[in-house]
């Protein structure tokens, strides 16, 4: 299974596909330890074949006979025709009999892989490694899951919690070490949302680029929301493929849009009328705050007032990690359902 | 040196006096590496005796002759009578024909003890290690230099800047770690400053406690700036010695007074009006920026307007530390004379 793992981790953490890794092992021979391995795959993004596919089209490749054999795979096989064909017709057609499998498959249409198999006689084992699965694919579990994408919440800040100056300059509060991390951030995800208001103010271009200014592979579809129209020559509109642009307020209406859309985690980058909307609705999963050492005293907060009047009912995020990035630094919190525990310190 | 350095280190951080070193070593033998050690002392905080003091008086109870020996010390030896006699007259007293110091000794009234040690046929080396001698004075070399305190300015913050919720409740922003670490560096500062508006709201002890809630043995005098007078019930008056009451809100008459205290290191607490006249002069050396996981939207900030209206003409900090306690982290940060240079990437 840490080989399955391994070859999971070569998919790219985008898309709507989970990233799986599957390893094709030859029947035990009696009196001989370990296992020979005839094939191995993992799957590289829609529209390209599941792992289990590709690992059984490497035995072949490598001119071995799979039946009898076992697949041990990351996620339980799906029992789905989508844009490929079901993984468990591929494994039974190749006369697999035994299957390891480490996370389940929450899907309602992709699930109940494992139980079809068994009910042709294959002998299914669940569960090795099932916390590293669901780590390498958080997001896209979370939004098969919950029917909505993983949502980080990105704030540039001064140590003050302002995202520019009195007179609205903003450029840069944040060092290039930063920014060259956010942009690595955005290579990562599947979508950016910025409210049309952010738009209008900056004309982003809201593009993932490397730290030599040219364009990541992968670009996240861009996202604005909000009622305004944005004018022809904004960068959102000039380059590249066009934005999304959903013309509502409603926070439900804009995830079940991004749902339908197969965006699985999506970078919200601001303004903060859409981080304050979001915050209340309770749908940020993640924050990254990188925090820059200025203090401007004033000018616009990077979180509006969202419902928040005392500190004991306040949502409390719990610290995953914390990266130095030059004079910068990012913190990334998760949300934890419980409060710490009050106690009655001294000041 | 790097002995003498380890001695120094030994003194308290706190107090009007610096943390000095001193090994005193017999006259070099021919044909033999190395030097004896006659005797080694440090300074243990003011009124007790300074280093090379100390050092020849351990030398002498170890029944040595420091004649033609070598002084090594950290510092210039002082050439003044303070609470104890100058060091230059002790060391000649002893017999030291050389003497190695690291930092120089900046005091317009203590200073001077190289070129009268030269004066009187002593050999006088100065320079090496000078920088690490320095950071372990720094705070007194700053005051001695300037006139002022050492300021380190504290926040305890939410991750958006606020010290408090929109209904005031502010305990506890920060995590038990954090607030742990808040109390050891009480326990190494001079002073603490708050205003009377913060003394009037909060009601703080101000007092230095260890993890147990034990009073640290070292307690900072308390100050407390503003005009209004504080309740006889209030903790700063009930609880240990009486704090000084600077009645003025004058930022220059807050640092002579405490100058004239002998204070090194202020440590300031809150609340925010303080924090802006400090910034606004341009005296914080030093942020202390505790974060917290949390985000409110709205309530009081730390920092409030003190005349910064652009990016560009924003003071800079120099991030020297950052520690993650608990769920919680501290950024430590200097301040530097340079801006950033500006760059011109897309957002």
């Amino acid at each position: 299974m840490d080989r399955a793992l391994e070859l999971a981790a070569r998919g790219p953490a985008h898309g709507p596909n989970p990233r799986v890794g599957c390893v094709i092992l030859a029947p035990a021979t009696p009196g001989i330890p370990g296992r020979t391995v005839l094939g191995e795959g993992w799957h590289r993004g829609a529209g390209t074949p599941h792992a289990e596919v590709a690992a059984l089209a490497d035995a072949r490749a490598r001119g071995h006979d799979t039946r009898g054999a076992t697949a041990v795979v990351t996620l339980e096989p799906c029992h789905h025709t989508g844009r490929t064909g079901p993984c468990t017709r591929a494994l039974l057609d190749a006369g697999i009999t035994d299957v390891v499998h480490a996370l389940a498959d929450p899907g309602v249409t992709s699930g109940g892989g494992a139980d079809h198999l068994r009910a042709h006689g294959v002998h299914v084992t669940a569960g090795p490694r099932s916390a590293a699965a669901l780590d390498l694919v958080h997001t896209w579990h979370h939004a098969v899951t919950t029917g909505r994408p993983w949502i980080t919440l990105k704030t540039a800040t001064s140590l003050d919690g302002r995202v520019a100056a009195s007179d609205g300059t903003s450029q840069w509060i944040t060092g290039p070490q930063a920014r060259a991390h956010a942009h690595a951030i955005r290579a990562q995800v599947d979508a950016i949302a910025v409210t049309t208001g952010t738009a209008l103010a900056d004309d982003p271009a809201l593009t993932a680029r490397t730290p030599t200014g040219t364009l990541a592979p992968h670009q996240p579809l861009r996202v604005v929301i909000g009622h305004r129209d944005l004018p022809a020559d904004h960068r959102l509109l000039h380059d590249g493929p066009p934005p999304l642009h959903l013309r509502t307020h409603d926070v439900g209406d804009v995830l079940a849009a991004l749902h339908h859309h197969e965006i699985r985690h999506l970078l919200v980058e601001g303004g903060p009328a859409l981080a304050g909307a979001l915050l209340a609705a309770d749908v940020v999963d993640e924050l990254h705050a990188y925090i820059a050492p200025v203090l401007l005293g004033d000018g616009p907060p990077a979180i509006p007032p969202y419902g928040i009047t005392t500190l004991a009912t306040a949502p409390r995020w719990h610290t995953t990690t914390t990266h130095r990035l030059g004079d910068d630094i990012l913190l990334i919190a998760r949300r934890t359902a419980t409060h710490p525990d009050p106690d009655t310190e001294e000041a």
